[in-house]
């Protein structure tokens, strides 16, 4: 793929002066060529994010309903009155079953879209919910490049990984609301390892406080107890979930030193905000002093460049006529039970690798 | 990879003749083969695999909390009574927001289990939903080998594409609730892409028939009408909406001849079942007539050949030392400013390729 600032179009070069003068156009622009993966894309992204990540990106996951959308929209505004610029990527499901709430929550979110401080961008996760697309982190990415202080990501929560959250932020905010069920719940969804801040809003409804206690007990049961004091409870064995699989690049994230608040908030009314807000920066400091931001963001290149080079390898293979050509008859062969799916890769393996190739 | 069943283990033969003689714990250890990618698995599916199709593949798919459970429950014991046997997949996405009635028709669903002429696997789909993992579609092709009449399969509706659920199934019965939202929703979602049959279940609940009418009427604008004659409504236009896209391999769905058929059932009572299993018993039979049955497989294996060569691609580029090699120093130079994702996945691009490598 060979790229390089060097092999800029004109009219990308062009683009590239706009995006570095802060153009909002040229950001809107820039993502447009980086979604639709036009020629030349993955140059512009790698000139622009030569200089490295200096957002602070926040991320927001939570079931639907749990008023996610409102509550970034009081944090945007309380950035703003401390004059930060703010992008805010809402990723969508392309769902019809989000219900009123968040229609009601974008409309709130349309009256921060005439601030010309703000940029806000909904994308479309079709087929790839919990796992990020490849081109929304390069989106988020892009934003992280144009220069904005903040950048708040709001994903719906459906079985993330620390992996896939990580992609997208460096502090990341778990909201729930009491309808969301119980603590051993939350447990299961792997929420307790991907969130940095708990947040129970809509916290005047009841059972509020019966979830904030319920979390907060898990989070200690977590990382204060031996794992074997740990009481089996409804069924679950909670010593089981609570052991964390060890990966590559990732020893125990919340250990040395960070408490995970849990917090309440009421986004309708803005109780709760500034001490949410509070949480963040203690959030970003002990980020920066334990190395943990080091961490995640080399988490995240990895992801990154994983992500560049198996979507290259795809697109390498599938533009040979000779495995074109090979999948079409291979599909015969299927259809007519001379082969399966394996064989056919097999055959497509072999061409691409040539029964000697370099991917050894 | 050299697929082959000569290539079996000494134990997998052992499996596979279990396997073939049904015996649901030789299924049972099968699957795990499959889900953990154990060496040999592939060798395993391709054998398996090599006596095609015989399922009926059957897909439920809706919001949370449309009864999709508590219907397949329905219509197992259905098929049961005709004495088939049946597979059911429930691909959960691990999620702490499914609530008590999920809860309550997963219990409903356990009654089953006790039938040894029904085979019930419950499924994660951790960063994947919407997008069916390629292991999962494994799974659910090794269901339609082990011979079941009828597999059915039960996602939470977000997002899915037609080709994701063809990937499941050769029936798509999307099901709503009243309270799932409205037809505009429904078709901004893409469910009239999908669905060969809609459901209106808990059809006792207040808006059912004016759910009803809208899909029915929307399936009738979609199909009788000139895009053109299709008024503007709340806002969103219909007719662009309805264009469909031109895929390879797919040529207008539904056209020619099936008339998507919108039912309300109360699967509590059992209200519109038999309604359920003949209109599911008039799309097999329109399947298999209008040669649609034969592109949906051919479909299905050409993303099956697609995964696995890409799966294979990944872990060939992956396990060699001099990427791993590329890799860490590359994630050094991201960290020090002097390279990017892209830089990087560009050096081991070229290592993998050697500048003259096979994949042209």
């Amino acid at each position: 793929m060979h790229v390089s600032e060097n092999r800029l179009s004109v009219t990308h070069t062009r683009l590239l002066d706009q995006f570095r003068g802060g153009k909002p156009l040229a950001l809107a622009r820039a993502i447009s060529l980086v979604e639709n993966q036009r020629e030349g894309f993955q140059d512009f992204l790698h000139t622009v994010l030569a200089t490295g990540s200096r957002t602070r990106r926040i991320g927001f996951t939570g079931p639907p309903g749990a008023g996610k959308s409102s509550l970034v929209a009081e944090l945007a505004r309380a950035y703003r009155q401390a004059d930060e610029h703010v992008g805010i990527v809402a990723v969508d499901p392309t769902s019809p079953y989000s219900g009123g709430a968040l229609l009601g929550d974008r409309i709130r979110m349309n009256e921060l879209a005439t601030d010309p401080g703000i940029f806000i961008r909904s994308m479309a996760t079709r087929g790839s919910l919990g796992g990020l697309a490849a081109t929304t982190k390069e989106v988020i990415d892009l934003m992280d490049a144009f220069g904005f202080e903040r950048v708040l990501v709001e994903t719906v929560g459906v079985g993330q990984t620390e992996l896939e959250i990580t992609a997208a932020a460096d502090t990341v905010v778990v909201v729930l609301v009491p309808e969301s069920g119980d603590a051993i719940q939350a447990m299961k969804a792997g929420l307790m390892e991907i969130a940095d801040v708990f947040v129970i809003n809509k916290a005047d409804r009841p059972g509020a406080d019966r979830l904030l206690r319920e979390i907060r007990q898990a989070i200690h049961l977590r990382t204060g107890h031996a794992l074997s004091d740990v009481p089996a409870h409804h069924g679950v064995d909670l010593s089981r979930m609570m052991k964390k699989e060890a990966t590559e690049d990732a020893p125990a994230p919340h250990e040395g030193g960070w408490q995970i608040p849990v917090l309440k908030t009421t986004a309708q009314t803005g109780e709760g905000v500034p001490e949410l807000l509070a949480a963040i920066v203690d959030h970003r400091t002990w980020l920066e002093e334990s190395g943990e931001l080091v961490r995640r963001r080399r988490l995240r290149a990895r992801g990154r460049v994983s992500d560049v080079v198996d979507r290259e390898l795809h697109r390498l293979a599938w533009a040979s006529p000779e495995v074109q050509d090979r999948m079409a008859r291979g599909l015969d062969d299927i259809q007519e039970g001379r082969g399966t799916p394996y064989s056919v890769a097999d055959t497509i393996l072999r061409a691409l690798l040539k029964d000697r190739g370099p991917l050894r």
